[in-house]
């Protein structure tokens, strides 16, 4: 990734490091769990949000310069591995 | 959380910030960006696994404890909002 | 379930029910996969919510009914399964 | 699609209709919530891994195909839709 969406998707990870980060703080001071139970799926959205930007951004830039270069078994392939991890 | 339950979800917890903070890293350097999807889809699924811990060991201590006091109105509002929130 | 909401979920799964034949069809045509996947991802879509409508009706009926007869087991039980099942 | 790739999803979305059919009927006849729901959600996993198989397919034939003949630009647009609803 290069660029703005470079930073873009950086800054949101730090941002997801420190809500996870809190969300470890509040198991180890007794937190309620329902509390914590919202607060990890809040988490677990900004991640999911952080993978579409980053695949979005990968299917723009390297697998369409794949495709040009005619290396379509190998998008192929990756876009199967792709599928299997649900990604 | 208690006891070896709260150890668990703590040590958990803890691989996962590692892991999340070695994905930032990933993005930092540039790296291949098929890999950095892989690895935050693993990440994804240990937080997933982590909120289900915390899901089942919540119903057998504090919804069992609300039920046995009563509070069945708590229990079905704070159910629907799990429900809501896709937890 | 019971009345409005028993009528409101039939209705649902009878649209349901046709639109999913309406892809075996478009499969025996030999339509275009894509536009198969869109509408197949829209079945899905409307099943989640079909679940969602039957699962909030069952905690406001069933369940609620069961805490006040006492029975906290077999409904700690039940929301285990459903955790399981990812329902 | 074509062949066995073809008959393997007709038999299987002729499966799940049959299953949401009876699923319906499960409605109509006021059967308990939590069973309902249980076979709900084999329908919907069933929907689910009938559109990987499909999805599957598409990549080895049409899509394939298209990046051959250089349509590089139309796949892209294609996998941006399947990632926009989640397929």
């Amino acid at each position: 990734m290069r660029g703005k969406k470079k930073e873009e998707t950086l800054r949101r990870l730090k941002t997801s490091v420190g809500h996870l980060r809190a969300v470890e703080q509040m198991v180890a001071e007794d937190r309620y769990c329902a509390d914590i139970l919202l607060q990890l799926a809040a988490v677990i959205a900004s991640l999911k949000k952080i993978s579409n930007i980053i695949l979005e951004n990968h299917l723009e830039t390297c697998l369409r310069a794949a495709m040009r270069r005619g290396e379509d078994e190998e998008v192929i392939r990756e876009l199967k591995t792709f599928l299997k991890f649900k990604i």
